[in-house]
């Protein structure tokens, strides 16, 4: 497990983050992998990158990408002006699953939102992943609130 | 009704939107009403200003500001490079509660969102907000996710 690193997502790991999308429960539905990339995903990860207070991420094993995250960093006035890191498209690579990658990459996680300053860090998951609910209370998460969606 | 406006916060509106913060169920517990404003809510105003993918928004009703929320464009990879609009420090002055504004205000940061090439419009609500509940409801948000919240 020494040698998995996280950084920041290059476009030379555009594939592998939409393939990890892709693969997952939720995901085969509405996840589109086919090559070359659909453009947007390309858009997508442009406007990411262009973004100073959004940081995709990649777990990398030998090279090879086996996980991927999404923080936010949000600046807010709600409690004492707090920024927020928020987690989103939390993935591992299905060959990965319950080996630890996730836990590493939650503490990389939520140490880049310490060093950005964040009071708080949230993320929200789908009512239909009981393992995630499991996975973010043994690392000290509290489902304290309901997470509405509205599609435009 | 029809002289409510909505629009971007200014720095005149500062102490209005930490009194609107502060003057709520959970709020009074943990914001400073104090004046002049505590410094941390002027540099979250600063840099939630100064970052083109947050709009901290006003209601204002006679110039006077009667609510605020907080809108955050969140560009990312999953569900085929999709832009989240993310509703967030939702407060309504108490003497204008239940008289629709809310509603309206609504409507106008889901037009904003639409304006912005969003796909979903997200918010968690704390589970202590019954009333919240039901207003999301009947605006259309599916309460499918649970909120988790970490705090540094």
């Amino acid at each position: 497990m020494t040698s998995i690193t996280f950084r920041q997502a290059q476009p030379a790991d555009l594939r592998a983050i939409i393939a990890l999308l892709a693969n997952d429960l939720l995901g085969r539905q509405r996840e589109d992998p086919s090559s070359p990339p659909n453009p947007r995903y390309v858009d997508a990860f442009d406007a990411i990158l262009a973004d100073r207070n959004q940081l995709l991420a990649v777990a990398t094993l030998d090279e090879a990408v086996i996980g991927t995250l999404q923080l936010s960093f949000i600046p807010g006035m709600a409690r004492l002006g707090a920024w927020r890191g928020q987690i989103e498209a939390v993935r591992i690579a299905e060959t990965h699953r319950s080996s630890g990658v996730g836990q590493q990459m939650f503490e990389w996680a939520i140490a880049q939102c310490k060093a950005r300053g964040c009071d708080i860090v949230q993320l929200t998951t789908d009512k239909a992943r009981p393992d995630a609910h499991r996975f973010y209370e043994r690392l000290g998460f509290v489902g304290s609130h309901i997470g509405y969606k509205l599609m435009l």
